[in-house]
């Protein structure tokens, strides 16, 4: 048997205090990947809470600067060990190197790293607020106590534990992390962790700024997210574990971010297509890269009966049956997939397409497309609005405008929606009758093009209501906002000018930091009273 | 028997759907008031919410001036019924006529009402972010279905669930109000929200734009709080009260605002004490006005064992006892205020003046001091942190510094913290080990200032970390940034330009509305592009 790896505690790679061990599959060969990973007990992450909590201490004395150098070496650290990185996690992901790991997700990886070091450094993140009649000066600061990551297994490296896109936004808000990995992926993670921690030491921050550990028990987990020295958690995965985890994290009135479950509907008006059946067809067909597995895949399109309708169809399921089917992230999701699609027809959805596991490398699961008609999905929206994580899709036909209207209302909500309408505006009445109602069920909302990207952008929100995530009000991509998920708001009363913190001392400490001060944004100074 | 007091529902003073009913007291005298409200059913609530959801959705379709017109109406119809309001908050609450209720509560309640037309008007609250370059535009948008708010008992008008802070906030974000009563000023809340629904009218909102129940039962409340159709809620109240309603709205994947408790611990270092004990002495003192009925009451003292201390102790005592007793908000208040100073003294506080009720007109309790030592206190902070509403607190004496900085590091959540230190700067040293501590377990830090007072101020953070409230991100008093907790984040990808919202579109809908394009805030039109 392998050596099992050690996990990264308070600054040392050490031998884990562990329940049990796990060995990772390659999804492509159904194979172990070789490495063998710790269960961490109760008394490891009690442990791991402590000297996260110490760093979180320290760091409120060090400067955003070099928590800044700190994200920039890591990122040019991942950019000197790419080939390997890159390797791992493909076989731990069967994500296909090139693009998609190489040219695609490190790129993104490493350019949110540099994203959030540049937020870091200029700090206007923090909204500084200063109420010069009043005296009283506001902004947001790091947390108290270390920040709890979980990453996805549907991106190793953008959104990784230890790397990614909660990662960043916890490290730039100024706390530091708990990486737990992802289980699918803990050598990437491990790799990642290793390059964070010689950065940690190059930069000169406290070295439990970064810790790793790979899977706990469900009671430990628990543990974890409402423990009192802990500031908050992040994490993105399934709906049913990270409700458990909320639960925990709600009753010690910890906050915890998280992104759960999507169907991301798209609506297609008829004008739309009449107009360019073939065109969207091809952007909805081409969802099927990476075998759907994105938070934000279409699985639920919403069409309007009718002869284009019908002929839409057949082309979608031609193009489906027609295209390679992808290798999934592991036997999770195949399982998962499998049972989703058959919760899906039980529920009275017809198969159209595929239905089976299989059809490519390793695990995988045939190309999927289902149809219900409207009236049948207004019956039990519940059960149809189960995501189907992968390579799968469900059709909604609706018998009138009235009923897709019924249908938008019976939205759960999610991450995005969108609508497709003709150029020409013959959808344009429709579109005002369902886009506000669609608007408010999501929290990214779409004209004519697929939700499946995700730009790393300070307007783009990755979020959205309840069950999408856990609260409507935070992003968990696009920097800054997603830095404030880890902070809390902090006002300063009658406070002697040196007691300040430097972001609201009267001289603005860069020239470049933005500040509301007497409701008007600027990098300048307070005046001086006159 | 009087008659039943009708609730509000949908633009409609009718006769309750009731299980029960209850009689309001006037703490002053202990007799009833003389008027009788309802126990709100099931059914009742259900018809109130689906009202509200209504009105959620048509008030996306109505500008934001009409909204900022209703809060101006409504502020100026209050001010023209002001005699019979005062009077009846002064027989509900027994605060006094005069300052009180009628120079100070009153004004800052339509201050505050005022203060949110203009924010609504000038929609800056919305944080509105375009990135030109992605296609990307986001901001902050009115929830799906109405806001509850639950007022706590102190202020019957500045936080009443009808025209206070959370009413306001919510109002302003564009979120119809389902107000539910203090069972301690239902007349007052009835007063007001006749006073809301004519100004409705004249705003021409949807009549369902304000709402009001007076009471239900636990299991009514944990519905209204955590039913799919509506959008959030913000409750100020008992602690015990409050997590009840919050375990049923995060199980509902609910946001809800609580602001629990808090004992906002009061730090005098000794050169302060050396410098100015009597000036100190008089400053706390003065917060048994309104008999130390407010949030923000200093609750716990901290001071360094020393003769100096003795000598602050005994002339805070003497003021204690010479001070005048005022009348408690309620028979429930005079008797948790009675349970929680049994249980201090239970924990191993002694008691050095007051300790049992009476002492003033009706409802009362003695001016209440009680002295711990800083180690018997950390052998059970959780006990001797308990809050004592109303007019009793805590003095603690350390040892030393170090014990001070343990005393510090065990504090809970608070709305505030304060230390006092001298002008000469002999307390500097130990200011920069303690206030590092505290400011991470308080929302608003103060140097040489009670608390006590909360401003209405951009800056202003009335919130702070669990159990203080539900979370530190959020603040309940100071607008625009309390509006934000009544709102989602609503990003527009590739939208045609005439379907973003006004304030997302290039031109800059007044002139007036800040946004931050590519990276920087401004009052300008998005640049054309070259």
């Amino acid at each position: 048997m392998a050596q099992l790896q050690p996990v990264l505690v308070d600054g040392q790679w050490r031998p884990a205090k562990n329940t049990g061990v796990f060995s990772p599959l390659n999804p492509a060969t159904r194979q172990p990947t070789g490495e063998v990973f710790p269960i961490s007990s109760r008394e490891e992450v009690e442990e791991v809470i402590e000297a996260a909590a110490r760093a979180s201490e320290a760091l409120l004395g060090i400067d955003s600067e070099a928590r800044a150098r700190f994200l920039e070496r890591f990122a040019g650290r991942i950019e000197a060990r790419r080939a390997e990185i890159v390797a791992l996690a493909h076989t731990e992901s069967a994500l296909p190197v090139k693009p998609r790991l190489d040219e695609v997700e490190l790129p993104r990886t490493t350019g949110q790293l540099r994203q959030a070091a540049a937020a870091a450094r200029q700090g206007s993140w923090t909204l500084p607020t200063i109420d010069t009649k009043a005296g009283l000066r506001s902004f947001f600061a790091p947390l108290e106590g270390g920040v709890v990551v979980f990453g996805p297994n549907n991106f190793p490296l953008a959104f990784n534990s230890a790397a990614g896109g909660d990662f960043a936004a916890a490290i730039a808000a100024g706390n530091p992390v708990i990486a737990k990995a992802n289980s699918s992926h803990p050598g990437t993670t491990r790799l990642l962790a290793e390059e964070a921690l010689a950065a940690l030491k190059e930069a000169e921050l406290p070295a439990a700024t970064v810790q790793l550990i790979y899977r706990t028990d469900h009671q430990v987990g628990q543990r974890l997210v409402s423990h009192p020295q802990v500031g908050a958690t992040g994490y993105t995965g399934s709906r049913h574990a990270g409700l458990v985890l909320k639960e925990a994290a709600d009753r010690a009135g910890k906050p915890i971010y998280l992104e759960l479950s999507s169907i991301n509907p798209v609506l297609i008006l008829p004008g739309a297509l009449r107009e360019r059946a073939a065109e969207i067809a091809g952007e909805f067909t081409s969802c099927l890269l990476a075998a759907g597995q994105f938070c934000t895949n279409p699985g639920v399109v919403l069409l309007l009966k009718g002869a284009e309708t019908e002929a839409f169809i057949g082309l979608i399921v031609e193009k489906f049956r027609a295209a390679a089917v992808g290798t999934l992230l592991g036997e999770g999701v195949e399982h998962n997939l499998g049972h989703s699609v058959a919760a899906l027809q039980q529920a009275g959805a017809e198969l159209l397409v595929g239905g089976a596991a299989g059809g490519g490398t390793g695990c995988s699961f045939q190309n999927t497309l289902l149809r219900v008609e409207g009236r049948r999905f207004l019956a039990t929206p519940e059960q149809l609005q189960q995501e189907a994580f992968g390579n799968a899709s469900l059709l909604v036909v609706a018998d009138d405008e009235d009923q897709a209207e019924a249908l938008c209302r019976a939205l759960e909500g999610n991450l995005t929606g969108t609508l497709y309408t003709d150029r020409a505006g013959s959808d344009e009445a429709l579109y005002q009758r369902l886009a506000p109602i669609l608007r408010r069920k999501v929290g990214r909302l779409l004209d004519d093009k697929m939700p499946t990207g995700v730009a790393i952008s300070p307007a783009m929100n990755h979020g959205g209501p309840y069950p999408a995530t856990g609260h409507s009000g935070f992003t968990a991509v696009g920097i800054p906002a997603s830095l404030r998920r880890f902070a809390m708001l902090q006002s300063f009363d009658n406070m002697r000018p040196d007691h300040l913190p430097p972001e609201l001392r009267d001289q603005n400490p860069t020239g470049q930091l933005w500040r509301c001060i007497d409701g008007a944004w600027t990098e300048g100074n307070v005046p001086a009273k006159t």
